[in-house]
């Protein structure tokens, strides 16, 4: 299995021409694409249309290409656009592209495995409860083991679209039967979810979770999932992404948790994992040219403050706290790598501490031939 | 002359009670209140009126002690406030207080000492034009010496209230019969005092200054100018902040120039100027606890791109790029330091560099005792 | 009883000059004013210091001539301020003031009369349930028999700012040990007061009441509340407005209740019974002058669409339907009265239908003295 | 030549759902479509990508049925798509068929007769000046005498995109070899635009216009121009409405210019031109099944004020004036008429008088066969 991946900046969300370009040099068997990461312009709510502007753009390159239609395109690629650029975020696309299966010997030096799946589906009544959470820590584990890693902790980022089934009657009523109140929303799949990946990768222990610690014990917690929920989803669809020595190419991948999202010790240390010096990254082209992909997760603190003092991201009725976290998060990302295309998404229940959140980077390895 | 100075977090715009409380204490004469530098919670814009708030609460409280009605506290205490508190930042007010004059004989330290003055009154033909550089660089001068400073590398912050006379319809007739086009707005009138300071302060030489040069040719700039206009203000209101050798207490200045604002660098550089330790003081509370103020200007590159890649800043119609700005400059200062009481303030013509801009700290001196 | 009133445009949120020109025309006495209702251009939301900012205003005006401390002025003046002055509406205040008490004979014509008091103070676990119902109808009775009106009939607008109690850790034992959960919230605050108003005038029947009701059954409604609630308000202060046959002046009120906030039908049924000729209205200035005050509430219809087809008030992440709805029912006024003028809050939980809500008009009555 | 039309509610910007099933049920040809002109749910503004969204999406679905690339489709369909469906707005588009050439022989009663063409190229100096004004001119009479109708009086909407031609440096030289400063602008290209088909159709006559009044003199102004510029388009697109008596069908068009944004007189008089009963369209669907589209512009009053009064929406930093006055006109249409499918564009010079603008209603003809 070899992972190669490319940055593309983008003019506009339906600006897929640096993908187009690499296709049509034949550098890149179209069949080897596996998933397109992306950042576009739009508010990053309910009204944001530029991910389906975006998807729509990729489905028409790629579906000739696939032969296919262009609709049928999501059932082999998975797109996860998150929109939002705001401050000096650069709109982009991170697409990677996998050849080949896990080699059958070991190599000297790990590198990035990725690998997709998903869980079975969900009735609403589970989502937010134990059973999605156990599901979900199932097909971690099962994909997870596939990706042929030395253990859990070769496992950096697990990208999840968590389910939101139909709450059809019928599953009102079932819920009622069982007496439970319904938690099939965002909030909680997206919470569930990332207690799933915890629980799967050994960050927390089976018997710490229960369908009263969701959304309620905030120190329980994942480093590594990166979930984003979606209304009339009936299964979560999960991407893995972990450092194999049955891997080859030039990737690696590290991450970290950040402890709030001022938290530049942080990102440091995952620049440290990924073999990028922080000290020269800002100032030294090459080096920040190592980094193929950032990605993290933003919440803006419901305390109401960052570091012991209030601020007003919370409280503002004219700006979305969304808008504001992904804004001081990314700027701080870029500040000190250097790099302004970075993914930031919000809301992050159980990713990483209250007001933190993981951090995962994708570089080029140290030595590794371009 | 000694100088102090106190940073109170504000609960809400009108939050006074810090001061009160160091009034009520003893620990503070009202006559000594020299200006007072805050951010308030608004969008900062025109309909921004969380600085009405604000000031009408600390004339409320200063009138009566100053033995004068809350309307004219003003004349006495010089107020900036500047809204909008994107981000992490804390809403929070500044307070200089100044005692006696400057000393007979040099100290072996120098230390902040400051002074508010004003220009003469200005026709709406000079704004934006030489007349308006040359009278802002004669008064500064003239400040600058009452000051005591060794010369003018020891000035660090020059604030301004820039004037934006009233156009009366002689005045259209003059600026006609002259042969001008009005350049009677916020935009020329803090670039013109930018470009004065930097002449008082021998940043930029006269023989490259012209009514041409002014929006035009961005290389001309200073690193020390803070301006923000003010519509229906006759003349420009100046407080300037240095470090002299006849100056005693416990603070003192330094400042510095961002190259753009994720400059972490130059951050970096004006804390070890002012004798901060970059390395510490983001997870130190005692080497934190020497930051009093970081004053900076921001700026969204109008070029719509920072470190040579796009960003959406200047071309959201949902949100100003003015707040976006803020947000990433307050972020990165606030990730940097440690310290989210920042005031940064936006629309830097001639400020620092296009794109970036002057960065000033004012802290406790290494050694001083509290 | 004599009612007088004034609506004055304003320039900015601190205008009082309106007031203050009256005041020291002698053409009112300062100990009259009883109540003032504005609108201020801010947001509406949380972050809406505009309403503080007036509010400061009126009391420094007030307060001296009051012979009270500004602090003070609250005790005796109602201010209902309302921030989001969103398209043609024109920042304005209406000041009421009340001469006498209600007269020992009936007049021939019924005039405005009104009243001001308050329920007991409520604990945090009755808010949003039969308690406060309960309460709120029995303080709106008692207030009512005081105007001396023929019958609930002649009551025409219950202006509330409703109570919502801090809920101290006590508070949450006491519910928990009641198997209640709290609703000590705006949401359930103004849905309370605004059925406790409608039970007190008989719009709704007492056995129609429950706690289960509240905020689910939207068929019981008042059509003469109008109350926004406020945080840390321990009991809901009330102002009641009626025609009387023992008062006098030139003043008048009128309802009505607004199916949606497209209803012109509605809005004309109102102005005809205020004795306003809807063909007359908006050409005719004299006519208009009859005008003096109007006051609704809005709400965007939480299903998502009017007249039966979608619109996206509710669904845009980067507007509130708050300010949307004041918007359009704001231009509807406006246009079908030719008044700009008009005082539109938002939230309308059981005020009027879903999607509705109830508009009352002050005018001057046909033959009246000017 | 016969007019056929839909509205189509959309439920996103890409719902084609409507005019895909009117396809496939073969009630209409793909061939005659003429044109589509929608209202999509963006900020209308810059980054308000769901116009392309709405195109994309018909190019999708027209491309393979019209036998060329969906690129092409643009240059057989005008597609009008504006963006920005604030408060009660229903995103919808309006699409129109067009079947056959002008009849040869005279009808009893006129119909809807549309055409579509264009100016020559712009040269970029030429925009917002005379020779944009009378090549504007040109092109609309030579569209108008191929409708038929009898006179300029029978034409009722010239919708339009008008020309940006991109600013080269030679064009940027020839402009100052004129002695021209550029407009090759937004706001330029509309105004002339508009003063083009205001000369072309007898509203002003020629020796009232010249480059000086262009922008200046709002008194001169087009009751009929709808015209939205676009940055990069070279030529003018025009769209004619009018009412024909060589046309047959069951459609007409009528129009008329509306004082201000509350002008519901204006709105009723259009109405009653149209054949449409103002008292009964609010209550009933029959008379209100005969609106087929409303086409409006708006503008907030740069002066600040509506009738009199001040109101803020020019001064509000959070919320673009643009959204607000779409906001209410379309609330004052919606009310007034019924229906919420309206088509409300902003930014009108002299397009209507300053406030004001033009309203044009396609109906169905009284006695008309559906």
């Amino acid at each position: 299995m070899r992972l190669r991946a490319w940055n593309f900046e983008t003019r506009h969300p339906a600006d897929v021409s640096g993908l187009a370009a690499l296709l049509a040099s034949g550098a890149l068997d179209p069949r080897d694409v596996l998933c397109v990461l992306g950042k576009t312009e739009g508010n990053g709510g309910r009204n944001d249309f530029t991910r389906d502007l975006a998807m729509g753009a990729y489905e028409q390159l790629l579906g000739p290409l696939l032969g296919c239609a262009p609709g049928e395109v999501q059932d082999r690629v998975i797109f996860s656009f998150s929109g939002g650029t705001e401050g000096v975020v650069t709109p982009h696309a991170v697409v990677f592209a996998r050849e080949g299966d896990p080699l059958d010997a070991r190599q000297a030096d790990k590198r990035l495995a990725a690998t997709v799946g998903a869980t079975r589906a969900f009735e609403p009544w589970e989502i937010g409860r134990m059973p999605q959470v156990l599901e979900t820590a199932r097909a971690v584990r099962a994909l997870v083991a596939g990706l042929k890693v030395d253990g859990p902790g070769d496992v950096h980022l697990v990208q999840m679209k968590g389910a939101i089934p139909t709450v059809t009657e019928a599953a009102r009523r079932e819920a009622e039967a069982r007496g439970l109140s319904l938690r099939c929303d965002m909030v909680f799949s997206r919470a569930a979810s990332a207690l799933g990946v915890a629980l799967a990768l050994g960050e927390v222990s089976e018997d710490a979770l229960s369908d009263a610690v969701i959304c309620r014990d905030w120190s329980l917690f994942s480093g590594v999932a990166s979930c984003s929920a979606k209304p009339g989803l009936g299964r979560t669809e999960l991407l893995v992404f972990g450092n194999s020595a049955y891997a080859t190419g030039e990737l690696k991948i590290a991450h970290g948790v950040l402890d709030d999202i001022l938290d530049v010790a942080g990102v440091e240390a995952v620049m440290r994992r990924a073999g990028v010096d922080p000290a020269r990254v800002r100032h030294d082209p090459d080096e920040r040219a190592k980094i193929v992909g950032i990605f993290a997760k933003s919440e803006a603190d419901p305390r109401g403050a960052v570091r012991g003092r209030r601020n007003t991201m919370t409280v503002d009725d004219d700006i979305s706290d969304t808008r504001y976290s992904r804004c001081v998060l990314a700027s701080v990302l870029a500040a000190t790598t250097g790099e302004t295309r970075v993914y930031v998404s919000t809301r992050a229940e159980h990713h990483g501490p209250l007001g933190g959140g993981p951090l995962a980077m994708v570089v080029r390895a140290e030595g590794a031939s371009r």
